[in-house]
Formats: C-alpha cells, sequence, structure tokens
C-alpha cells in the first residue's frame, strides 16, 4: 500500500531522554513503525540548546537545529513534539508552534496541568491539535483509553497510580520494610528518583497527572489548585505494616470521583484492600483503574517513565497527526477542558471516604473509650480497632492503637483528630490513611 | 458545540443480551455520550427476528424491524451493528452491509477469525471500514490500544486471559481446591458458563480472539486451523496445587510470540508465575498482556464480557465511524491481515517454553533416574523436581513426581512424555504443562 502522501513532517525540540528515543524510534526503528501504519513520519529537525544526549544517541547531526523559528518557518513541518518540558520556555514553544498552525504533541502534564485549557483553544482558533498521550503513565494508553475505548461511558472514578519513583518506594517499604528514608535512597541508586525527589514525593507530579485525566474523563475543567495533595514522605513504616496486617496495601493515589453532585479529586497515600488489582501493582509501575457505568472496571497498566516507553506515546500521536484521527479526535470529543464549564471539585472536608486512624495513647484504662467517644461525637462509626504492643522501647511512645472507619465524612475526621490530639493522653500525632475499598465495583 | 451535520445512523442487527445494551446505550444513555462526543448517533432500527428480549428492554417498537433489506435500504444508515454471532447468517448480514455501502461494527470473533481478511478486502472495495473492539475483551480496549496506542511497537508477545467462563473455573480451581466438574457448575450457577460451555472450555473461543488479536498486532495473516488449541477441562486438581507449590497459577493462555523468524500461537491451560500480573487475574476478568520493543509490558484489564461491558466497545466504535476516525483507521493502517502477507505460524514441536511435567510413577528405586535419562536424551534439561506423597490411598496409582525443565522444543518433550509414558514403572498418563515465564520483561 505506496502512500504517495508528503511525509508528516516532524520537528523535536528538546532532545533529552525522551526525544533522544523519539528520534530514535522514527529513524533506526522507522521500518517498524512503515509496517504498521500507511502515512509515513519523517524526522525533520531536533531543536535544542545542548546536543550531547542527540549524539549519544547516534543521530544524524544534520537534523540538529538550534533555532525554534527555522523549524516552524519549514512548511513541510507539520507537527511540533515538545519535550521541554516545564511550564515556561515549553508553553512559549507550544504557543508559537500551534499559531504557526503546526499540530502539537506533548508529554508535558505540568503544562497542560496549569494552562491546559488555554492551549487548546488556542489550538481550536488555529485548526490545529495538540496530543498527549505521553503526559500520563509513560507507555501506557490511558488518554486513549479515556477519549475513545471508553467513550460511551460516564466516567465515575479513577483510581491512578501514576508516579513509579512513588510506587518504587513504596513497594520497598510494604515488602521489605524499609524505612521511606532507606527506600528512596534505593530508589535513587536505582536511577529511579532524582537527586531532589520533591516534585515525585510530594503528589504534585500526581496531581498534574491526575487534572489532565479528570478534565477529560469527566469533560470539565479542572483547577489544579483546588486538589489537594499529600505526598508519601512522612509515612511510618509502622502504619504501612499495620494496613498489611489489616488486609490492605498503601499506594500513592491519584483520585477522582463522582460523590454527590461534585467531582473529588485527591492524590494521597491510601490503602487499598490486597485483592483489589491496584494493589499488586509494584516497583516502578504504574496502573490506572477507571469505573465506567457501562464497562465497570477497567485497569491499565504498563511503565509510566522511561525514554521507550513515553517515546511509544509520543510515536503514537504522531501516527495519529499523520492518519488525521488526532485532528478528528481533538475536533470532535466534547471533552476538552477549554469546552467545558468548571468542575464542580469538592473542598476536602466533603470527601466521604473509610479512614485508617492510629493513635499513640498512653497505656491505661479508659483511653480507648475517651477516643471512641470523641469519635462518635463527630458521627463516626468504628468498623474495626486493634491495640498494638508499643512499637518502641520508650514507654512514653504510648500504645498504637489502630482504629478504621466505616464511611465518614473527612472534615469530621479533621475535626475529631484535632481533638483527640488535644487529649492528654495522646502522646504523638495522630496519623489518618484514607482506605479506599468503597467503589461497588471494587470488591 | 453544535454540530449541524446529520447524525449518524445506525442500524442494529440481532437484539440479545448486547445488542439490548447497546440500544440502551443509544437511547436511554444518549446524553452520556452526547457529553463526550460532538458528533450524534441515533439509532435507526433494530433488525431481528424476535423482539422479546428488546421488549424486556423497553425499547422503542418503532424502531422494530424484521426485514435487513430494508435498513440497508436506508440511506440515514451509515453503519450496520452485526450482533447476530456465527459464522453463518453473520457472515452474509456483514457483507450485505459492506456492498450497501455500510460501515459495519462486529463483536462477532468467530467469524472474523475465520474470514477476516475477505471481509475487510470486501470494505476496502466498497470505501467502508469494519471495526470490532467487542470482539475480545468485551469492554477492554485492547484492539485499539494493538492498532493505535501501541502503534510505534514491534509487538513481540501478547499473553492473553480472554474467556472469562475459563478464568472463573480456573480460579475457581486455584482458590477452593475444586475439581473441574464442580467449578464448572458454580461457574453455571453464576450464569457464566453455558449448560454446553464446549466453546469456551476448549479453548475454541480463546483460538478466535488470539487470531484476530495476533493478526492486528504482527500485522500478518493468521490461519485459525494451525493454532493449536487445548481446553482446561482435562485439567487436575493435583497439577493446580503442585504449581502452586511451585509458585505457579494457572491460567488458560492465548499466546502470541516472536520467535526465531516465525510466531507461535497456541491457546493452552499453561502456568505463569505467581508475581507476574496476570495470575493475579480472577474470577470472570480479563486480561491481555502486550510485550512491545519500547514500551515493555503494558496490560489490560476488565470485563470480558456480558451486555453493558460489550456495549461499551460497541458503542465507541460507533463513536469513531461518527467522527470519521474509524474510516482513517481501517484505510491508513497497513496492519490489516487482508493486506498482508500469512505469518510464519510455528509448528507446535517448535514451540520453545518451559514445561512442568508429572509422572505417575512407581514407588522404587532407580524410577527418577530412568525418567530423568529419556528427558536428557531428548536434550532436555530438568530445572527442579519433587516427588510428592502419593494422592490416593491405591498404591497402584503411583507416586507423583513433578519436574520442571528449562527451556526446551516441545517437539522434544512430546517425544519424551511418549517413551516415559512407555516405561513399564509408569502407573497413569503424564501430564504436560506449558510454564510460561521465559519472556525477560515478565520478571
Amino acid at each position: 500500500m505506496a502512500d504517495t502522501r508528503e511525509p508528516l513532517g516532524v520537528a523535536l525540540v528538546g532532545c533529552g531522554t525522551v526525544g533522544g528515543a523519539v528520534a530514535t524510534i522514527l529513524t533506526r526503528d522507522q521500518s517498524i513503525l512503515a509496517a504498521r501504519l500507511t502515512p509515513r513520519i519523517a524526522l525533520r529537525c531536533i531543536v535544542d540548546i545542548d546536543f550531547a544526549h542527540a549524539r549519544e544517541c547516534g543521530l544524524d547531526e544534520a537534523l540538529f537545529c538550534e533555532d525554534l523559528g527555522e523549524a516552524l518557518a519549514d512548511p513541510a513541518v507539520g507537527v511540533v513534539v515538545e519535550l521541554v518540558g516545564g511550564t515556561t520556555v515549553a508553553r512559549d514553544i507550544i504557543a508559537d508552534a500551534l499559531r504557526a498552525g503546526k499540530h502539537v504533541v506533548t508529554a508535558n502534564k505540568a503544562l497542560l496541568a496549569h494552562h491546559g485549557a488555554a492551549l487548546y483553544a488556542l489550538a481550536r482558533e488555529h485548526g490545529v491539535s495538540v496530543s498527549f498521550e505521553a503526559s500520563c503513565a509513560g507507555g501506557v494508553p490511558i488518554i486513549r483509553a479515556l477519549c475513545d475505548g471508553l467513550i460511551a461511558n460516564r466516567i465515575d472514578a479513577i483510581y491512578g497510580i501514576v508516579n513509579g519513583t512513588c510506587n518504587f518506594i513504596l513497594t520497598e517499604m510494604t515488602q521489605h520494610e524499609r524505612s521511606y528514608a532507606d527506600a528512596l535512597a534505593a530508589a535513587q541508586a536505582a536511577g529511579l528518583a532524582e537527586a531532589d525527589p520533591t516534585l515525585d514525593v510530594s503528589g504534585t507530579d500526581s496531581a498534574h497527572k491526575l487534572a489532565v485525566m479528570a478534565a477529560l474523563a469527566f469533560g470539565q475543567r479542572v483547577d489544579l489548585e483546588e486538589i489537594p495533595v499529600d505526598g508519601i514522605d512522612a509515612l511510618q513504616p509502622c502504619d504501612v505494616g499495620y494496613g498489611q496486617e489489616l488486609g490492605y496495601v498503601i499506594k500513592l493515589l491519584a483520585i477522582a470521583h463522582r460523590q454527590g453532585g461534585g467531582i473529588s479529586l485527591r492524590v494521597r497515600p491510601a490503602f487499598i484492600p490486597k485483592d483489589h488489582p491496584l494493589a499488586w501493582i509494584s516497583g516502578p509501575f504504574n496502573a490506572i483503574s477507571v469505573y465506567g457505568h457501562a464497562t465497570g472496571h477497567t485497569m491499565y497498566y504498563g511503565r509510566g517513565a522511561g525514554g521507550m516507553p513515553t517515546a511509544s506515546a509520543v510515536v503514537a500521536d504522531l501516527a495519529s497527526v499523520a492518519s488525521g484521527t488526532a485532528g478528528r479526535r481533538f475536533a470532535q470529543l466534547a471533552l476538552w477542558p477549554d469546552l467545558n464549564a468548571s468542575a464542580s471539585q469538592l473542598p476536602v472536608d466533603d470527601v466521604e471516604s473509610r479512614y485508617y486512624i492510629r493513635v499513640a495513647a498512653e497505656d491505661k484504662p479508659g483511653v480507648f473509650a475517651r477516643i471512641a467517644t470523641v469519635l462518635g461525637g463527630h458521627d463516626i462509626s468504628i468498623a474495626s480497632a486493634l491495640q498494638h504492643e508499643p512499637t518502641d522501647a520508650d514507654p512514653a511512645a504510648g500504645v498504637p492503637v489502630v482504629i478504621t472507619t466505616h464511611r465518614a465524612r473527612e472534615g469530621n475526621v479533621r475535626s475529631a483528630i484535632a481533638e483527640i490530639n488535644a487529649l492528654p493522653v495522646i502522646k504523638a500525632e495522630t496519623v489518618c490513611i484514607d482506605m479506599v475499598d468503597e467503589h461497588p465495583e471494587q470488591m
């Protein structure tokens, strides 16, 4: 099936790990692509300010270009791949490309989470598309699932493990009883965490991805600033262990679900029942559980980072641009945040969930009754309770009492915990962890 | 974003469980669809010979039609959904629809496995498309993953749990130590197995799905008749148990992988290491692991059957027809079997894998040495061996000796087993089960 049309010319902007892999697929692996797709895709230029990695990848130096303007002026360039990252220079690159009438493919979740709607609107104004399969979960085609494969569904909930660094750390803590610090060091030694891991372990990166996915899933505009985000850096090994005793595994979850008339979006460490598929996701892998009204539970699993997996997603988007499906999808889906009103994002106090509460209390009669009384006073019903031996030789540390609640309003739980912490018998800050096991399809 | 174009008219042929659910999504749930997709989709008619189920679904009787010809003559009908099933009437319906210039959406894996290439060629001749997301794994968008999300990859292997009935039965056998007969009865009681379960438990249904997926994954024409198929009906509980002792879980797998210059396709019960995500898939769920050269391992999980999950896939295809992406994808992918040469399908004897072998031998000195000698004589290297207590009070049943092999050629294993079965110390037919744990990305 020879295709006589001109190939789709690609300007690749940013040649780091992912950019190098994209260029490799478009050049070294071009026969693989040609065997699968009729329209041809031709790498026209690699725009960067430093070509060290491009040279390491053995890419043709004739492609190197330091001037984005030159690339945008090339009529053979039909699409610009932005892999610079960040929300400043990258934003200008994408805006310039769209204004020049080029389609855009990007992996930049931070940019889309902050400015997606404006960029989509700009693309529409110029009759081109923005594609971003690579922005969430690397090589896992989750954006396509939300926009295409699951299009017949009202999406009711998303639970995502979308940061491989955090999942690696939590897997180490769970399976090898490591402390957070030791597990982080192991992730850094394995090349899975940055020297400054803040963006990952704080939950910020997961929140970016959640904002991108939720906007598409619910067809509403999401405000990133309104997503409550907790990271994994304060997690204590004893809570990981008590959770396991109770039949739960701790995961950093990006959560989006319909509740009442609104949508709850949050990122936080949470307990998942050990028989839920998400509980099995280990090491640096990502997985996203999506609950649709027709499909019920579907889950998507794979490598959420790394050069080749992420490049797989970028090149899938290039293939869609080349075949024209990217443009049609972008024009004809009603899901894009720039076409929709803002979501009614629930304040965190209005979230309803089950909770794990660990109290460090003095080991004396009547303490449990006092705690239970506080919880009851805030309309929180206890599902289970167990008291452990002290974890510490120091009696001043108190005895750990672990309580799980039935479904409760998070605002009530916070108020109750503040009250509990003020009790004189309490020896340390009370720990509270979300327990995600209420979705009807989950069990 | 009002769309002023005419809606895409749908003729739904076959209103059983899936057809009823498709009609429900297109009517009762039309606001869900309208919120996600700009082009409108309108159910024009329901063609069947019996409308009992359609009435149960509360569908508008004005849509009922007994004459396919009438539906095909309606210029407002742009797409025909074939949900009749089987390979005779359904084939005529699809051929007539294509000849009438209508796009076709079908869930019919048996038909596509047998006659896909001819139907695709006919569609191309008439400038229309055939879409079949619903043919494999129900609500899981695996066809889109293979044709779109993973398009940048050379697909190296697929391991699929694609029959929910079998997976339910095997889960019962594994988790509750039931016999095959008891587990089948439980599946029937749960409405998950037909009164005559042959199509499912024989592996035939899985082979149909494997043929459809493999053709797309490898971009080659697959011969269904050349796929060796073993079902689950001969599985013995003791082997399920010994596998678990060794750290493996039994699954009915649809396997496709590149080996040497060819492709091995096979359907059979096989052992998966218990830390592989496929080992965790329980009950009626489906999951497909796909290994791409860029993505590495990705997996897709969900409900493989049932009205609404399957209808979700059918309606996704209708949405793609409405937006024009189905036509473009069908025209521009080089993967379709009618555009490609036949795959070089390896004879089963040339498959290389690891194997679990259980021998029932007389409990006397030298027996293990004789078995080991036979295996060695066929170039089969033993990875582990364990001898169990007799499972049976009857000493004539022999002592079970379980051997796992290193990677070996299946032809050699078959010859060795024939030789072992002929030894006078052997008390029962030797059992041999594939162990799928050699893929580099799996571990």
